[in-house]
């Protein structure tokens, strides 16, 4: 079978590729184990080359989803499984409307449609996120069964999003599952658009001797995953036997609740004597603003009853990423 | 100013454009009132003339709702107030998906972004439906905060415009609203391709001394709403003060959950000595495979702190049709 990863060469993409390698079958839209022959990383923008630990199994693509002829040409196969990963992140999804609605919207009606044209019924991952959740009436912690009200056209994407894999799914058209993501830290390399870039930062900058500014208040509560559980919990959404799924096809990822402070604390016990980079508090009205709205702690009941992955603690996260991307 | 009502031709569109016109005013953009000097009816079909009880404001335009630049014509002007009451129903949606997103989606899309372009945040009336809650998570009574699992792809695309409608609210392209409708009853003339049309037909066909066929069980119970009402709520919400509206746009009007049961009674104790037509219970598996996700009964506690409007008693809606369209 052939596999799309849209947002293909992003940090999330790249690690989920790697994993489908590792694991050599996925399942096809039968639902049975199929060997993996074939796995196409699609974004706007490629690498010079193939990230690391990639085989020739594993060939890149370069396109615009909001392109409805590009994304029928990505998906040309009945035999195939897609993880739809590409997306406009929330800062720049506030900063720039039209795009958010052309990239998270219309470009995820034509994977949908796409996949739908198949005939098949694929299966279909789709990354939404907790910035689903949101405004005043939002509890202080939001399960599957709480209200969507986004307060970031990001957020307002992404639920669309889900409503529609839901109905594409119960009309049959396609297998479709949402796994709404949890803040993911530690993204190696740079800071990006995302108004949650910083709970990355405030790790990564420090552990890199760089000096790192923390853009709200250490009280600031949040939920967060690992990457290396984000990415199990994504193929084992992939993987979950559908029956088990049932109607409501989106599912939050299993999270840690911590405040800023307590994020940093881990850094601290965990880094021991390295040097850090000076970390210092300097609230930004525009990241502030997003992230008061988002959920400070996610249930995930329904993840963890079908096997979904939680992280032992935010210490491991920080150990695992010294090991992967600092001390290498 | 200008007021656009799509699906105007309708029954509840035209009820809404008699009760605008005898009001005279509307709010506009600034929030204030101000003189209502033409209503335009904009359907996809229209009748041979005007409906009764219209004026010299009102004028009535053919037209897709799908077709972007007959929509960017309609609502033309800044000083602009629209009730998006356009949609293809529940069963007409089950049967046609295409039609349904193109319509329903598309065509709501374009009246937001037609709105948005005009720079004066006008007002944007909604009508979404209760519809949008179900599936196998649905309690028994469905409050403003319950996360809505559409099982039709009608009530999918409906919150999906909910979504929109919180979101350019929230960016100021508009000043929207949406009017969860419970189902509406007593709709004259003829059914409809809504899976709901029996709960108006088992009122109408009876009292037209017609036979008429229930297509559910007696025990099935729903929240339905009297024609007067729904008008009444839908323009209460279009008045409303925008601040006292909070970050949800959306809210269910108040309603009566009632059995096919106590709806046969309450037509049995107002007819009195009328002669009824027969009223026999056919179960239609298409009808019913519908009706069993929707809600049982909805709560308005949101709507009602509004000061929306509730009915009286099932027998008061029974009474006000008799008046209304029976006894004429």
């Amino acid at each position: 079978m052939k596999v799309v990863i849209t947002g293909g060469t992003g940090f999330v993409g790249t690690r989920l590729a790697r994993k489908i390698l590792d694991k050599g079958t996925l399942a096809g839209p039968s639902g049975k184990q199929e060997p993996v022959d074939e796995i196409v990383l699609f974004d706007v923008a490629l690498p010079p080359s193939l990230p690391e630990g990639m085989d020739d199994r594993v060939s890149m693509r370069q396109g615009e989803i909001a392109d409805k002829d590009t994304v029928d040409a990505l998906i040309d196969q009945p035999d195939i499984g897609v993880f739809h990963l590409a997306s406009v992140v929330s800062g720049g999804g506030e900063k720039d409307f039209d795009l958010a609605m052309r990239v998270n919207l219309d470009g995820g009606r034509y994977v949908l449609e796409a996949c739908r044209a198949l005939g098949s019924a694929p299966r279909v991952l789709f990354t939404s996120s907790i910035a689903t959740f949101g405004g005043a009436a939002m509890p202080d912690v939001v399960g599957d069964l709480v209200k969507q009200t986004p307060q970031t056209t990001y957020g307002m994407t992404k639920a669309v999003l889900e409503l529609m894999i839901n109905d594409y799914t119960r009309k049959g058209f396609l297998d479709g599952r949402s796994a709404r993501l949890p803040t993911v830290i530690i993204r190696p390399g740079k800071p990006n658009a995302a108004a949650s870039s910083f709970f990355s930062g405030m790790f990564r900058e420090p552990l890199a001797g760089v000096e790192c500014k923390i853009p709200v208040p250490p009280d600031v509560r949040h939920p967060v995953i690992g990457y290396r559980t984000v990415v199990d919990g994504i193929l084992a959404l992939y993987e979950a036997d559908s029956d088990a799924i049932g109607d409501d096809r989106a599912f939050t990822l299993p999270s840690t609740s911590a405040t800023v402070a307590e994020l940093m604390d881990a850094l601290d016990r965990v880094a021991g004597d390295r040097p850090l980079g000076k970390r210092t508090v300097e609230p930004d009205p525009f990241i502030q603003d997003i992230v008061k709205n988002w959920p400070r702690a996610a249930g995930a009941d329904r993840a963890l009853a079908l096997g979904l992955p939680h992280d032992n603690s935010l210490d491991d996260i920080v150990r695992a990423y010294i090991a992967d991307y600092v001390d290498i």
